[in-house]
């Protein structure tokens, strides 16, 4: 082991924070997670600035709410010049890698208007984020997208280990057999999500990613780094290999979080989300009972490689020197409250698990413990940045350092209410049903201790008592009893969008030590005269 | 002529709207200037988006508010990526150059990050905002700022002329001499500010910047160009030379506006800028009746200069094809309201001149009318792209073309209300006096047909009913009775704060045609099977 710091950044892709037995699941044991948690700190209470892949990681990569990257669903390029995770790591000499999902679309033309060739070491570097693709592999790989373009790696090490396919992602990693015949089920359908995938589990993703990232931490041993080991599951198609396909079943589901009252008089986004397809069948028990043990074998699958990875970490000493992180990019509502997928801010969506292992002396004493604070996603940047004692340019990036947190620190208040962003813009039908402009679809959720206030543009606000209603059933926003405290959080938005940092070019310090600047340079402004500043009367 | 079509587009700095007298001025007749607004379309409610030269000018630039582009105040860099007039038209063909001032800061961080070298061809483009250098000459150069770069043109121009010295702009062009002596009066201070300066008249920086820009025209009459000819006056340093320094005295001083009521409970943010030392200075008579009549001659001499270049425009048939536009950055208060310089929102500080000529077929019937559209500077950017016919990024662009309004086509409402925004975080006395973090250094005024409404962070709004107080003496913001109309446009501010335009990479037509598209390309969410969306219960 060498006396350089690393972090080893792991991140899943829609993993609900409470499928972790370290998280409370009663029946989907997580052993290796829950030792990373006895090491570090776990976060209960971290949440995600978009609960959606690309802006909640564009967030995440550039430490700034999505308000501020502008990057505000998935498809939407990162616009040049924001700064990443990659470009401020990169310029203080750590090798900072992807192995996995980003999720990040460059910006082309914003490259062409600055004359920058997509394809130089630079284009390349804001094409991937600011880091170095050592194995970028988004994870949703359909016919349609991939036509003409460069296939992942993991396509060819298919092909190699014998399954024969142009497209061997969806044919074989992301299919199940159809019983007594030669053909397949595509996994994008949950009917028979539940048979094996068509690979091997050694050849499935997770395994392979988690080589590949020891494979990478091998090969730099001796310089510091930071892998981004971003895997691509339990995410959509949900298709897991054997034995993960049926290691569960129906007894070992939690109970579903319904609750009748959510279907009265839903608030007019919560209801035209509830009609979307995913929603119509995981509100469905039989659709449940059948894709949530599948979802559980492939966080099972994660787990067990988990624990390959941290005995490859334990074999080579680099517990002593490496920041480990573990999280997701946002959750999955799984059925709960009648909604599938994620995108919308109960905490089944919004919340992630936040596992951080810190080497650093000074840490060891928060071993083990739970941390309730209100936490971000974009807190974790300026935590990387802390680690490798980078000064953290606070005119920029709008998270907060945990240090503290992971140092035992005593803090008054974190932070009041943790922030995220939706911007639903893109969905025609609750667009058309709704005559809505684009720039009228966008949600706030605003969590204090005590509540989730959400507010929506041209429509009344959601609000909920996470106190009394910890399970986020009965929506407030309605009741005339309750106007003061959304009035006072609408008051809060305000003030939180009026602090957007968009003055990125200078230091707030400059600011400050500007006094007398103007003087200095010999800029006089309305002066009367050499000895006299201002006249005599 | 040719058959393309150019933009002169003529800025002056500091330019009241009202001290023109096609806008009104009693005793400072500008026989071109009114010329040019009987053959075009003079806006009488046109707002700058900051009033102080750097935002403004990048807000025009950008065509974007100042929240937007984030540079918000003088010295702050415009970031690498912010698109500029420059941009847009130079990837047109059209040639676009700055003769004078921009106030451009180049985002040198930026540009190093993206590794571009500030000294190639796009890093000049960068650093000049978009515009070609012909002749960049931000006018204010006293020896500490230009010490060790490069000399503006205008220095050696003076120096072949006969007037030697390190710094002609300040020993010549921007001083008098001080009677019965070699010695000179500096120009920064305003006791001696109307002798006239040690410069003749023809060697002065505005009849100088006249015929540079008669030679860039002459220069390029074979291809279509947009000329930002941006002069430096009436800005202080308030010098003019003979004989223009007394043209003007003290009978031809507008009434100053001042109102008692004004100084009694004064918002404490008003009643801090009025203890700078321009305003003190600016408050006091005896200062006005010596200043305003340099300021007046410094006008005089820009409308004799539009004579010249009019009658150039004329012999050379540019009527034809140019567009001419001629507006300000910013006001003076000039002792109105006992303040000096600019920065807040009276009128006189936020409004500006704006007077369009368009030589397009159609046009015609609108020349010589006036307009009272409530108009923004940032509206010129998309009214020179559509000049120009080149689409208008609706996604980046915050302003909207005035082409309907120049071609007389009936609008039912304009905007409801102009926005102008300012950070006063660089004054440390005011900080530090009203105990005010950085963030917090933030006004917003938003001008509706009736109400001027400016919001201020940490305390309360100030309001002015301009109907039956144009003079703006009488600020309702504390008044009771007034509270919902400030409710209403707090409301409105807060709206206007989720509306900015921060998502740059991603135009709303892609939102719209979105529909189905994740399906085309073969991703499917949460479906049942191939042949049943959602399973049937």
């Amino acid at each position: 082991m060498s006396d350089h710091k690393n972090i080893l950044f792991i991140m899943c892709d829609q993993l609900r924070f409470d499928y972790l037995s370290c998280y409370g699941h009663k029946t989907l044991p997580t052993p290796n997670i829950d030792k990373l948690a006895e090491r570090g700190v776990l976060f209960q209470n971290c949440y995600v600035q978009s609960p959606s892949c690309g802006p909640s990681r564009m967030s995440t990569y550039t430490g700034r709410y999505v308000s501020s990257h502008g990057s505000t669903w998935n498809f939407v390029p990162l616009r040049v010049g924001e700064r990443t995770m990659g470009d401020y790591l990169r310029q203080s000499g750590i090798k900072t890698a992807i192995i996995g999902k980003t999720h990040m679309i460059a910006d082309k033309e914003g490259m062409e208007l600055l004359g920058i060739d997509p394809g130089s070491k630079r284009g390349v570097e804001i094409s991937q984020c600011g880091f170095e693709p050592y194995e970028r592999d988004d994870g949703v790989h359909p016919d349609a997208v991939i036509e003409g373009k460069p296939k992942p790696r993991y396509f060819s090490y298919l092909n190699e280990r014998g399954y024969k396919a142009d497209n061997p992602w969806h044919t074989y990693a992301n299919s199940t057999q159809k019983t007594g015949s030669d053909d397949i089920n595509s996994g994008w359908y949950l009917e028979h999500t539940n048979d094996p995938a068509r690979v091997a589990d050694a050849d499935s993703e997770t395994p392979y990613l988690t080589r590949r990232a020891m494979e990478f931490i091998a090969q730099n041993m001796d310089r510091p780094w930071c892998l981004h080991l971003s895997y691509i599951k339990p995410h959509w198609p949900y298709v897991a290999p054997a034995p993960y396909n049926d290691m569960y079943g129906i007894n070992d589901l939690a109970p579903v979080k319904q609750h009748p009252s959510e279907l009265q008089d839903a608030h007019p986004i919560y209801r035209e989300f509830m009609k979307h397809p995913e929603s119509q069948n995981f509100a469905q028990d039989d659709v449940r009972e059948k894709v949530i043990p599948v979802y559980m074998g492939l966080v099972k699958q994660i787990d067990d490689q988990m624990g390959v990875l941290f005995g490859f970490l334990e074999d080579h000493d680099l517990f002593e020197n490496t920041m480990i992180v573990f999280c997701s990019d946002h959750g999955d509502y799984l059925g709960d409250h009648y909604l599938g997928d994620k995108e919308l801010f109960h905490d089944c969506s919004s919340k992630i698990p936040l596992i951080i292992y810190d080497p650093r002396p000074g840490a060891s004493e928060q071993y083990g413990k739970t941390e309730s604070a209100l936490t971000e996603s974009i807190d974790l940047l300026p935590t990387f940045l802390d680690f490798f004692d980078i000064e953290i340019p606070e005119h920029i990036i709008e998270g907060r350092s945990l240090s503290s947190i992971l140092h035992g620190e005593a803090l008054p208040v974190w932070r009041e209410y943790a922030v995220s962003e939706f911007d639903y813009s893109f969905k025609k039908a609750l667009r058309d049903n709704l005559s809505l402009e684009v720039k009228e679809c966008k949600s706030y959720m605003l969590r204090s201790e005590q509540w989730k206030y959400i507010f929506h543009d041209k429509f009344r606000p959601q609000l909920y008592n996470l106190i009394t209603d910890p399970d986020e059933y009965f929506d407030l926003g309605n009741d005339e009893r309750y106007k003061s405290i959304c009035d006072t959080f609408a008051e809060e938005l305000f003030r939180w969008l009026r602090y957007r940092k968009t003055r990125v070019t200078m230091k707030d310090e400059v600011i400050k030590s500007w006094t007398e600047l103007e003087k200095q340079l010999g800029i006089f402004i309305g002066l009367w005269s050499e000895k006299e500043e201002i006249k005599k009367t």
